[in-house]
């Protein structure tokens, strides 16, 4: 619990307009988008300057409590859950796009810019900003580089971190940092940048974003192609790489998922395929003519059946089946868990047969789509979190499912973060002496443990008892040998 | 000094074939590419395996000396020049390729590896590994992760961190991480392997790396452009970009290289030439000759004189008045300072005149060469360092043309790292809470300094006295609040 008087601080510091804590309110931010997984803040905060953040986080400091940034809350891992004894600090309300760059190719945007809206104001001018996750029509720019999000332009443009080339971050002990600027080249020091992205919010506090765009390409085409045979698909996908093609979405829909997706938004897509692909080809006008006419062979070789959009009213229907997915598979039952277990692309096939295997053998029901290309799939767990039984039956089905995608050589997480959800596997993922040195990491950052905590892993000292939460502390566990 | 009874330990380590330690073998690891500094080492060890590296460490925390790893020491920022009390640990007897596999686009590669092996070796099999070093027939990839190296293709394709997937490095401690793997998309906790990129044999020393290749582009053409002014060579270059073409080199020369260049390889280039780009767009034949087409007619229209490569040994030909710059100055003069001010693109001009300024203002021959598309130039100063006088005017020179860099928004290094060269200007660079970041994180992951010590920047207690070289001391630092 934060104590009156430290509310009351936190209260005076932001104004009462800017200050929230009735039931309402702090059940409004007790979730984000991870099922399962919730916790009500103490109060919710939303800063009016940099200056305030960092008058926040000394406060924190100070008085010992958690500071969890928060963005949409869209994020899938428990990121932006509230812990105990902590304040949420929103940054949906800074959403400016500060400045388009035409002769850099640069973009300062404020972190609570929706991804979306950025990629319409570049694209008017004829650039991109490729970084497309699931959910850029609501998330925002601060929460994608926190997270390094991923999504369906990866294979071809990469992730959110490929396009970060600075940042101004208010750090754990409330000091100020610009990082990064806008030459493309900058090996100044170690690169902070580069260690903040994808921190979850553990790190420090993003307050301005400069991105970097490209050229806008000139053409895209969609497809949708459907498969009778998932082993048809997966042929399709090596064929299409070792042909040296790379298209901007290489996308993946299995029966399940198909049906959802009819059912929800009657595009007419047949029942019967055991599998979808949704293949994007974009560039110079050439080029997409050629690679999508040796795409199309390739399909029709490995029995697809493809749709070609004719129009870009087509293709964004076409890509609905795609972008729908999550939506659709979440309208069938209660609880909808969605995982992101990612494997050299490769491996997709095979991780799909497990995939299969386990969900049969817990006797649970398996939506899977996701992006084939990287090989960053989304099992999908259809559920209601009121059974019990059937909740830790899908709790074993992916864990074992995690397991399999480290055997293979993947991951746990090859977008939606490690956050809350899935904090007990990281160790095995990573190692222990990995875990050690990110632990090291942030505890010398983050001595007092105020920035989101208990996120990605636990701050266990060496030796036994509580944390350590002030100076003092810190110096007698440090006697003790508790951390070094 | 190492003591006798350290040494000799440390040569039953690594056997006596891999100890050496006569005069002749510790002048020459005593400097790298980087003029007017060296030191000895105490002596050199070249390690059998992973294990050995291992317990290399493990006796330099016990005994208090340095670790300073080392590929083909190349380098242009001192990074791999021993310091006071250390070992050189060689790595680039490690050279080899381990796996390409074909499917996933990756490579597993010892360190020792030379960068244009493979190249070679990747592009046989239609691949593309795209970073390109101006030293990419000399250096070493394990030297091209440690420094993040740019070069000719970082426009386009961008620098060594974009194609860094994963490695297996022994850290400070001794311990061994394996970190980041085949999935392309990889969120599992902090990215280690992003802080170690660029980490400058601080924080690790790499024994395996994962790279990321790409299809190699079907057709490149090469082209040179002669301008009588530097200002039309500038205004093509943003014309270029204005016009959403992203060309895979875009390469600058002044007069003073131009000169040098035709003294030295005879090529047939114009002397009277203010400026000369070299241009290379690489992509399907289609584009290439549409861009192409566009870039020759906008240099065209900035008074340019195009000569365009008609086969791949007149493309070479024409690459080599670029890829000799540095060489051909070399000749002039017995000292060549070759820097890497960096700024944003559009800065490229104004940077240019600034250093033509500075140049006169201490009566220095310049020759300036460079990434003309993402404004990392390399201002280089024909000298002798027997001139003690010209040198300490250079010294002034540079410091003049960091300033300026850091004016127009961009860094004292784009490409060639830190070291000990760029240091005493990094603080101004980065500013000092950065700086403190950076070293508490060294101060936590290398407690007793061994790994490289004394590059990057300086581990200063904030008390005064001696660094502090073992636990004991440490922990007494710590009661006397020195660290935290």
């Amino acid at each position: 619990m934060i104590s009156h008087a430290v509310l009351d601080k936190l209260k005076s510091l932001v104004g009462p307009r800017n200050y929230f804590d009735s039931p309402e309110d702090k059940i409004s931010y007790s979730y984000d988008g991870t099922p399962l997984l919730h916790e009500l803040p103490e109060a919710i905060v939303r800063p009016d300057s940099v200056d305030q953040v960092s008058r926040i986080l000394h406060l924190a400091n100070a008085e010992q409590f958690g500071v969890v940034a928060r963005g949409a809350g869209s994020g899938l891992s428990g990121g932006s859950i509230p812990s105990k004894n902590s304040v949420v600090l929103l940054t949906n309300h800074w959403d400016s796009i500060e400045e388009i760059d035409e002769q850099n190719l640069t973009a300062w945007v404020q972190p609570g810019v929706i991804t979306a809206r950025l990629h319409a104001a570049v694209e008017n001018l004829g650039l991109l900003y490729p970084p497309d996750p699931g959910s850029a029509s609501i998330c925002t720019i601060g929460g994608n580089v926190a997270e390094n999000a991923g999504g369906l332009r990866g294979l071809k443009y990469g992730v959110t971190r490929n396009y970060v080339l600075g940042m101004e971050v208010v750090l754990a002990n409330g000091e100020v940092i610009l990082t990064g600027g806008k030459s493309v080249k900058d090996v100044a020091g170690y690169s902070l940048k580069e260690w903040l992205i994808g921190s979850e919010g553990t790190l420090g506090v993003f307050t301005r974003i400069l991105l970097r765009l490209i050229p806008k390409p000139e053409k895209t085409k969609t497809m949708l192609v459907f498969y009778e045979k998932l082993a048809d698909a997966a042929k399709t996908v090596s064929g299409i790489i070792a042909s040296k093609i790379t298209p901007a979405a290489l996308e993946f829909l299995d029966n399940t998922t198909i049906q959802c997706v009819e059912d929800y938004a009657h595009l007419g897509l047949p029942r019967n395929a055991e599998s979808l692909l949704l293949i994007e080809v974009d560039g110079p006008e050439s080029v997409v003519e050629s690679d999508s006419t040796k795409i199309i062979e390739l399909c029709r070789r490995h029995s697809g059946n493809t749709r070609i959009a004719s129009s870009e009213t087509e293709a964004m229907r076409l890509r609905s089946a795609r972008k729908g997915a999550f939506s659709a598979l979440a309208r069938v039952r209660p609880t909808t868990i969605l995982e992101d277990a990612t494997v050299p692309r490769s491996e997709v096939a095979p991780m799909l047969e497990s995939i299969g295997r386990i969900s049969r053998k817990y006797n649970l029901t398996f939506g899977n789509f996701g992006h084939a290309g990287d090989g960053n799939l989304h099992p999908t767990c259809l559920t209601d979190e009121r059974d019990h039984d059937e909740i830790q039956r899908a709790e074993r089905a992916f864990e074992e499912i995690f397991d399999e995608a480290m055997k293979l050589g993947g991951t746990i997480t090859g977008e939606h973060g490690t956050g809350l959800a899935k904090k007990r596997f990281l160790e095995r993922q990573v190692g222990s002496a990995a875990i050690e040195m990110m632990r090291q990491i942030k505890g010398v950052l983050d001595p007092n443990g105020v920035l989101n905590p208990g996120k990605i892993f636990s701050l266990k000292p060496r030796c036994e008892g509580p944390l350590p939460r002030n100076q003092e502390q810190v110096k007698r566990f440090l006697e003790m040998g508790a951390f070094i």
